[in-house]
């Protein structure tokens, strides 16, 4: 094998082999192709695209360029959620508890990442105590015994991922549906789970803007995860406002307890039913979404989703008062009103825009070694459709740089759009793919 | 400036500006840009293709990278000859000495390159004691007093086109027009003369195969020397069948002297006059191309450019009585006849197959520290159209490896195509690009 050879084919549009691409990709990771020759393969990749056994053939070599998380000791389908990433996603803190005490075992293995927030795992982190990277077979044991843990990758996952993830990000070639889908799903077969419930954010606020470019994301990675012989479903849903009303970290996991107490936002509440639905359904302890869905409501209701979340919290460390005391959470030290300047109705909230002002804020990352502000976001109080009189409060920026929170507050300023007219408001879940 | 954001800009099809293609080029050289990113840059330019004005910046920007040659204190136009490559091509030896000789002063830098035979400085050396690596001063010295020198190309000139070139050469992005143009015209332009005659092959035995490519390869070097205020032209000349008859270091050499004593083929003595009248005519001592042509062919007749060979020969530490001698040059131990199975015309004598066998036989280099053999070659002893009766002499294989002689043999057998029917002889000029 030759990588010169290799990209010469690719970028002539030739159909690489499964061993072409196992060889890139095991020969980079190695070291032994420069990065300079990977380079130039993952641009002939954006301009060619990839065919579909090729995306398979990466997502193949990730996946076995590193360790492959046995949970086969665990009874019954253990089943992953993943979202691509949108503002406000604090569903894994609702919908791992509720499947969990629906009798369907979580295996969450999660990543900090770079964003508009922290990762799933730096919103554990604000809760005290909270052991974020647990050993294999810690993670192993307490899914067993509470059918759901939460940890963050190690690096011994899809490493050939991680490289490459990191190569793409400096050479402008991450916009590529193939290498995302097998990115993503590389690390999804890595961590052992049986089957997967996919969360494709499509709107201003995630990655892929388009509906037309989520499905087909969403198609291809169900594919890739049926190929691999796993049980997988994509739901497309909206990220054109921010899902729910907090945007940060710790206020966050707040806005999820509160889901789990009954007490959450419409939007944050359907949408974590949704997805637990389908959890049931792919776990096989539903027959249906419909079953599903009812389950999922009954454990919401019941309390038994508020109960498996305060064993989650106590199993991996941290103080399960929490749940009952908010006054445990990091807090913010400065905090800066945005008021409405007239009597008028939200037309629009967009939510790239709270993003990014949750990261200036201080909430997210734009370097891997940037520090987040746990307690730094954005508590909206306003959301499209709603009507806010004159002087009334649209959101609080929070943080404990005030130069940042102020500077956040000004673009929080500027994502609100008002108007006379009632906005139609875009349907949460935009496609189910399976 | 941040290359990210240039990588991103040409990726979408966007317009660079000279700033940020000097910003690359100099950012890239000086270390300050990985690899890498220079490398998705180059796959960009290769699927986007180079806009005119980013082909121009390239040129500047590369040109600018290393010391710019000044040949301003030598009186009259000077002149160089590029040839884009071919096989068998010695007419550097022949063209320079004519033009000099017809008070034309030709300052002429050369590489060694990869290739089927080294490059005009290897050949030169197989004239036992000449200096090929003069320094700067010496090399204009020897232009004033003898109105020719040949010297390989310092590392200090264009060192930008060096770095990125070596790169293009590693990650399949060196076929682009853009690239090869303003690689080519980097290297010219700081090498201080004030015209170019621009010699483009084309066909199986060249870089360019088809015409077309060819006459836009010359198009594009012809816009870069005028738009840099320099006299250029390029002629656009058959590489189908070798030029000549020996293919090789020494003997290419030795066939130059012979066609400057006036017993040269046709084919090598029709395509250095025409070189030459353009050399004479863009140097302004000849008022036409017709006008050229009769002072080259004078000078020819005459000796006059024998006679500057011989200058040429001893100003570099070379013994001219070499000229007269040729048992002075390097000779090869083995060789191996190749003679007709049956009476028949040639029909074809693949260009590229000669070239490769020539490389095969040890003349050429595959790796930049591959040394060379400068004996071996191959001596072509009937070109297409001619007749060949059965057991005649078709081509003699030489060098001093007996095995790669014998390897090479068999390649060479294979490039000759023999029938019935007289072939007809493609135009040795194809275009004129002025």
């Amino acid at each position: 094998m030759n990588m010169y050879n290799i990209i010469q084919k690719k970028r002539d549009g030739g159909a690489l082999t499964e061993e072409e691409i196992r060889y890139f990709v095991s020969a980079y990771t190695s070291g032994e192709i420069p990065d300079y020759q990977a380079a130039a393969l993952l641009m002939t990749f954006f301009f060619n695209g990839l065919l579909e056994d090729e995306i398979y053939a990466m997502t193949w070599a990730m996946r076995d360029s590193g360790e492959q998380v046995d949970l086969s000791s665990i009874e019954g389908t253990k089943v992953d959620k993943h979202s691509t990433g949108g503002v406000g996603d604090k569903t894994t803190f609702i919908v791992a508890p509720l499947a969990a005490a629906c009798g369907t075992p979580v295996a969450k293995m999660s990543g900090r990442g770079l964003g508009f927030t922290g990762g799933t795992i730096d919103k554990m982190e604000s809760i005290p105590g909270m052991r974020t990277s647990l050993e294999i077979s810690e993670f192993v044991d307490l899914i067993r015994r509470n059918s759901m843990a939460i940890t963050g990758q190690t690096g011994h996952v899809a490493p050939a991922d991680k490289k490459i993830y990191a190569l793409r990000d400096a050479t402008a070639t991450v916009d590529n549906l193939g290498l995302i889908a097998s990115s993503v799903m590389s690390k999804k077969l890595s961590s052992g789970s049986d089957a997967f419930v996919l969360d494709v954010k499509c709107g201003n606020g995630a990655f892929m803007e388009t509906a037309a470019d989520a499905k087909a994301l969403g198609r291809l990675m169900v594919d890739i995860g049926r190929a691999a012989g796993k049980k997988t479903v994509a739901l497309v849903t909206d990220m054109e406002q921010p899902l729910g009303y907090a945007v940060g970290n710790t206020i966050e996991v707040i806005e999820a307890i509160e889901t789990l107490k009954g007490r959450g936002a419409e939007d944050i509440t359907e949408l974590s039913l949704e997805l637990c639905a389908y959890m049931l359904l792919a776990g096989g302890k539903a027959s249906s979404r419909e079953e599903g869905r009812a389950a999922a409501e009954a454990a919401l209701r019941s309390g038994a989703g508020l109960e498996k979340f305060r064993d989650f919290v106590r199993s991996q460390g941290g103080d399960p008062g929490i749940v009952d005391d908010y006054s445990m959470f990091p807090a913010a030290m400065f905090s800066e009103e945005i008021k409405a300047e007239r009597s008028a109705c939200i037309t629009g909230l967009t939510a790239r825009e709270i993003g990014i002002a949750s990261r200036e804020a201080g909430a997210g990352r734009l370097a891997k070694d940037d520090e987040i502000d746990l307690a730094a976001g954005i508590m909206l109080k306003k959301k499209t459709g709603e009507w806010a009189n004159k002087g009334e409060t649209l959101a609080v920026v929070c943080g404990n740089n005030e130069y940042k929170v102020k500077n956040a507050a000004v673009r929080v300023r500027d994502a609100f759009s008002m108007g006379n007219k009632t906005p139609s408001i875009r349907k949460l879940v935009r496609a189910v793919i399976d």
